[in-house]
């Protein structure tokens, strides 16, 4: 573990970078109990950066394997009312939100993962009406992770506990940008304002379509919707105008495909952790946006589950640029986490597409977000595809060809 | 720490015997982030005894701590609807709810007490109506408690921190009747027939009042409502007819006090531990049933909070009778935990009456409870007043002396 100055940056990181709280507001934690300790650290940081009350909820995730595991389906699959009216009341309040994720990789392998899909289909169809929020960036949220002894041990095999957990705490303060003599808050101003030229250039060039190309066997092009927007880095919450980074780490630009136009191969060039689920060596074959063939050697049944969540769940939502030399790529490591893994690599995700990412988009209905090419569904799953020899060719609005990626990494 | 299969054992006993968990029947545990491990032992003992599905929700003392230091008071004391809501809805689905209390002793020393009063006070006011479900035992309920380190080393200041926590173990065991090679659940089996042996006789002398006296100052005499029930042991779930345990370990036998009936002196045995901060050598005079003066060595602030919590935090809701050489009174401890020092002593507590002690009372009104002599508050505190020359003399309905305790002990 690092020392607690350490800890303590990285929590005032979060507090103040992450979800920058505004004073008096209200600041949602959802935290591992296995991360109280650092929690803690949150909870005291916000507290002095004005927060004027924090709601703390833990998740067990033994608890949640007994739960797949032994739990009455039809129970489990109905989301309790105070559950939804929890969300909407710390709405009403306009929360800042921090969600504390700690990786378990391999700890559902064993259960039913059709009961378990269909459990959490149920529940994030009730949550659907909530996800605007963060998803629309009504409020400030924030995703970091905090490492665990089992996700360490998954990461660095070779070590024994202790020192992969170490290890693996190293690596994530090495990509939040901490070091034992920096002001991290400082380093992500930098950082951001790399991210946002990328976007500046994007932008203004409107490709047309993507079209993705490597020798793993990706064949792909990927249209994009009339006025669509490539973000990364900071965004503004429209409620209260506080700007925060929704992950973190970030390294990525990303925009929104559209969602009747994407054809060909994409073959993945890392495994995903689906909700515990390890899936390895898969492809997808898309024809007019939707996914038509797919093969994966390991999960495979997790996910089919994923892909018939609904009937949007098998289009893409996300379209994302990371250099194959992003620092987190260069650390040549696999986390089993997609907010490491996505950062290190370029991405596309199945489902749910953000609003933000085509003009006027948080204004739509569903019906309008639809029309204009954006997509909607109750999953949002990122898939990595980069590789160092990944090439993507833009077509801008003439049609004219421009070397967007080459061998991996920014050509534009 | 205890091994696994002794851990087991424990969680087994509060699941059969302490919540007597239904099949298909919802469980609630209310546990603290420290003791996560144990509580998932508990939700996987309960899935295996048949419960549908589990809520656990978990607690972390220091946040709760951030929270009183440096929280909006407003925010703080206003419950949010969802909390209710989730009391409601467990409640219409006829849980069972288990509660792992780890004490904190002092954690709470330095706060401002008049602001944690204050803000205790509002969420206990809008919890009020959730209360019955428990306390007129709608459903089954089941406290005990889970060793942390920081408690260990208030019981055992002598020892290294993991000795104490062993030590607290062993301790908390033995008062659960569990050891290696037995069946606890069989020993509680016959413990709570003995308590029940007690009550019978208590019941069918009906006395009118009890004259407490030792050489402390205690010069007390409590009178009884008519119709009032001693209880001890087990209990019957009114919605679910199962046979529980409410509180384990339990030595007591109680009933409640007429309400404005209480009238002299009464000096506190051993120290309460008061949200946190530690209440010493106090004692109270009654008049009519109300504490018309107090006085505290220590944590007097604190105690003074407690009675002016609302109208009838001044009177008392329990007299409960334990024999000075009950086995917890015999390890001759201090846990600093009312759970366990109340089953050390005879007490009383302030507050809240339980309607089951008065017959007919669980389906009266409050103003009928009232009327009848049990008392309504928000809240309920134990305090200890047994000495081992304690003497209870009970006067029957023809006002007849009757030796009740004599030296600490039963004499009846």
């Amino acid at each position: 573990m690092p020392n607690e100055a350490v800890l303590r940056k990285y929590a005032r990181l979060l507090i103040q970078t992450g979800v920058n709280i505004r004073k008096g507001q209200l600041l949602v934690i959802q935290a591992d109990v296995q991360n109280a300790s650092f929690t803690e650290l949150c909870v005291e940081e916000a507290y002095k950066a004005g927060a004027g009350e924090v709601w703390t909820f833990f998740n067990d995730e033994y608890i949640h394997r007994q739960s797949i595991l032994h739990g009455d389906e039809k129970a489990l699959s109905t989301m309790p009312k105070w559950r939804l009216k929890q969300e909407e009341e710390a709405q009403e309040r306009k929360c800042a939100e921090l969600h504390l994720i700690s990786s378990m990789p391999g700890l559902l392998d064993d259960v039913d993962h059709s009961k378990a899909g269909r459990i959490q289909q149920a529940r994030s169809r009730a949550m659907k009406p909530y996800y605007a929020y963060t998803s629309a960036c009504l409020g400030q949220w924030c995703v970091a992770a905090v490492p665990n002894a089992l996700w360490a041990r998954k990461v660095f095999p070779q070590l024994a506990e202790k020192e992969a957990l170490s290890a693996l705490w190293d690596a994530v303060l090495r990509t939040m940008y901490i070091s034992e003599d920096n002001d991290p808050v400082q380093a992500w101003e930098e950082h951001d304002r790399a991210l946002k030229e990328h976007c500046d250039v994007l932008n203004q060039m409107q490709f047309q379509s993507l079209h993705y190309a490597n020798s793993l066997g990706t064949d792909l092009v990927v249209q994009l919707p009339m006025h669509h927007i490539w973000s990364g880095g900071s965004e503004t919450a429209r409620l209260t105008k506080a700007v925060f980074q929704a992950n973190m780490p970030t390294e990525e630009v990303f925009t929104t495909p559209l969602r009747t136009g994407v054809n060909g191969t994409v073959v993945a060039s890392r495994p995903l952790d689906l909700n515990g689920t390890l899936v390895e060596d898969f492809r997808f074959t898309f024809r007019d946006g939707e996914v038509i063939d797919f093969h994966a050697e390991k999960g495979s049944e997790a996910l089919e589950h994923l892909l018939n969540t609904d009937e949007n769940s098998r289009r893409l939502g996300e379209a994302a640029l990371v250099p194959y030399d992003s620092p987190i790529s260069r650390m040549n490591l696999l986390f089993y986490d997609t907010l490491f893994d996505e950062n290190a690599s370029c991405h596309l995700a199945l489902g749910d597409s953000y609003p933000t990412q085509i003009e006027g988009g948080v204004e739509m209905s569903e019906e309008e977000l639809l029309a204009h090419g954006g997509n909607v569904s109750s999953v949002h799953v990122d898939f990595m595809i980069g590789t160092q020899d990944l090439n993507i060719t833009g077509y801008d609005q003439e049609g004219k060809e421009v070397p967007v990626f080459r061998n991996g990494s920014f050509a534009v």
